[in-house]
């Protein structure tokens, strides 16, 4: 029985030669040249009026002062609006999309409830259940069967009379996979039949070719979690929002954490993100839908590879290379050394790490153009060595 | 019985006319020429890198990488050697003084245990106390006999079998008590007879006359928590750190929240506000003292009001005006109207708080002069009024 607060993070085998994770991401942040493919992260942004909002932040001193506790009502709007959700919404910002699912987690669970989540999936999310909640049931979906995602027939089969918790990252980190109107209509039926929430993840939404709020379909048991860090760039920003009904949010305010409020800077930045995304969402969803052409390009010349879901509907893909004799890891590391960070699937799976790859592609072209050359080049040198 | 996750905040009566507290921070986070007494935030620096440091962070696309999730290795060096603490400790980069302290509370409370706090205090520390151990005891310290602070004789009677942690703020916020190192090793004979945690919070240690780190006199019972927010005036950035022996460290790693780090722009300041401490320490020390002076000679043309802990070692104080007939929630909204943000002393109270106004002065003289002659002037008018 694990304690509910202590709670093992996911296997993450560490790269070679590195002996702390944190020196690991260190080692990464703190190489200029290095190519980000391994934390979803976008590297697409240009004259967006991000950069320069932070700036004239600083320089009014801002950084000096408290902000309002629950986030600039500037703000709050802005991601209304941009969500579409009328005032019968409310919302807190948070310092990230992580703290969001903390709280949610927290306030939505009591000791006896379980939680179902997939794998592969964003697996702190798991942890924060297993903290808060009984048991997580991480159900597989690494399957064509199931289209790899959690259906809502497999949380039909999954539930019982203690489940009061369904995570629903959509699109799904690792895999890009998404729902369509009739999965979301079913799981709106499942959580009004069985009084659950819908901790909906909406992370990666604007990568998405189409997508739906279960906020929408679903009010009154969906509470959604929006970052800042994936399509607007701002990931070492560390700031995201909770969106739910009234009685939802007022309940999570009575759990906050920071107390005194989000980084202002964060904010600011946050807004001109929001304020600028019309000028620049076309150039940034056109380069990652190019950019998955030029990856399935490479991953089809090798015998034994494919693409798990194709085209994914995020930011990311999971390369499967289970038959190919080389495993993730063997790549990752081989990668890294042309500094090329990406991500074995030990990070987003506990029982099908072994077979794939994670790599994420809101990065320049050319960049998708060096890794797909690696990943050939690396394919053939790692088969030979062996 | 409260539900140990759901805590009421402290009572916090709202300004005049606003609806909300998001609503009235807002008010004064907005206004550039609103005098900041309200939270202890400095608004003395000038010149000290750090602006530049968080600009250049930007400035490089920083914000769009994930930095290390325990914090750059630099900048744990720095926070170690700022505090002049060996490699026997451990280090941990947290969203601000408050996430370190609910971390804190999380790992060592368990449900059957108490803790020991007092008030006036920083009542954040109760709620989170609260939420993972059984009851708090709230010391009643605001009286000569203790010295206005939670003694190691008011712990010795207050605490139990189950009493687990014991809140030192110090100084402490609201009244600007520090201890005397016979103080700190009779709560080391206390933590080490009683296997009791001492949580140190030394948010406002640079401002103290004289100040020893519990860590040095009892490092394998105290966890220390270091604040960004006032000495260094970064408050809108929301960073701070945990600090213990590794056994502990390695304990709060288990339930860390933000596993993807803390504000990478935040960590850029934070690192040059340390490196130029050197540089402006003294003045800022020096210009609180002098505006400690500016509110006393006005304090003592009050009858029935004096300054309950005088000099503070900190940078706020308590006006306590019981005996004057204004209320201060009745001079917190005169001020308020003047633009000077003061706060009474319900926030940081539940006892006492009708009897103080807390002001913090790490502000430009200039402006504490103004604050002195409003408090003259507000308490003529607002006892004339009744």
């Amino acid at each position: 029985m694990i304690s509910p607060k202590k709670y093992a993070k996911a296997t993450k085998v560490l790269p070679k030669g590195f002996k702390s994770a944190n020196e690991f991401f260190n080692y990464v942040y703190s190489d200029p040249d290095m190519i980000w493919m391994g934390q979803n992260t976008n590297h697409l942004h240009d004259k967006d009026g991000i950069m320069e909002a932070m700036i004239a932040s600083i320089q009014e001193n801002d950084y000096c002062k408290y902000p309002p506790p629950e986030g600039f009502p500037r703000l709050k709007e802005l991601v209304m609006d941009d969500m579409g959700l009328g005032s019968e919404y409310d919302i807190l910002i948070t310092a990230g999309a992580t703290e969001s699912l903390y709280l949610c987690a927290n306030d939505i669970l009591e000791p006896e409830n379980n939680t179902i989540t997939c794998d592969p999936g964003y697996l702190i999310i798991d942890n924060f259940a297993s903290r808060f909640g009984d048991h997580v049931k991480s159900v597989p979906i690494y399957n064509e069967t199931c289209g790899y995602k959690l259906t809502p027939e497999l949380v039909s089969e999954n539930l019982d009379k203690n489940t009061k918790l369904v995570s629903l990252v959509d699109p799904l980190n690792p895999l890009g996979s998404s729902y369509t109107r009739q999965e979301r209509k079913e799981f709106k039926d499942i959580a009004e039949d069985h009084d659950i929430y819908l901790l909906h993840d909406i992370t990666y939404r604007d990568f998405a070719h189409d997508h739906q709020l279960m906020a929408e379909v679903c009010p009154e048991h969906t509470v959604t979690v929006y970052s800042f860090s994936k399509i607007y760039g701002m990931a070492g920003m560390r700031i995201g929002a909770i969106i739910g009904v009234p009685e939802i949010i007022n309940s999570i305010r009575s759990i906050v954490i920071n107390d005194l409020g989000t980084n202002v800077v964060a904010q600011n930045g946050a807004m001109a993100a929001i304020e600028s995304k019309p000028q620049w969402i076309d150039r940034v969803k056109g380069t990652t839908r190019q950019n998955q052409d030029i990856i399935k390009q490479a991953v089809d010349q090798v015998d034994g590879a494919h693409i798990a879901v194709y085209p994914s509907d995020g930011n990311m893909m999971a390369i499967d290379m289970i038959d190919t004799g080389v495993t993730p890891r063997e790549m990752a590391d081989y990668l890294i050394e042309r500094k090329i960070f990406a991500r074995e699937g030990s990070y987003t799976s506990k029982h099908f790490g072994h077979r794939y790859l994670r790599v994420s592609f809101s990065i320049p072209p050319t960049q998708v153009e060096f890794f797909a050359e690696c990943f050939l080049e690396g394919m053939e040198a790692l088969k030979v060595s062996k």
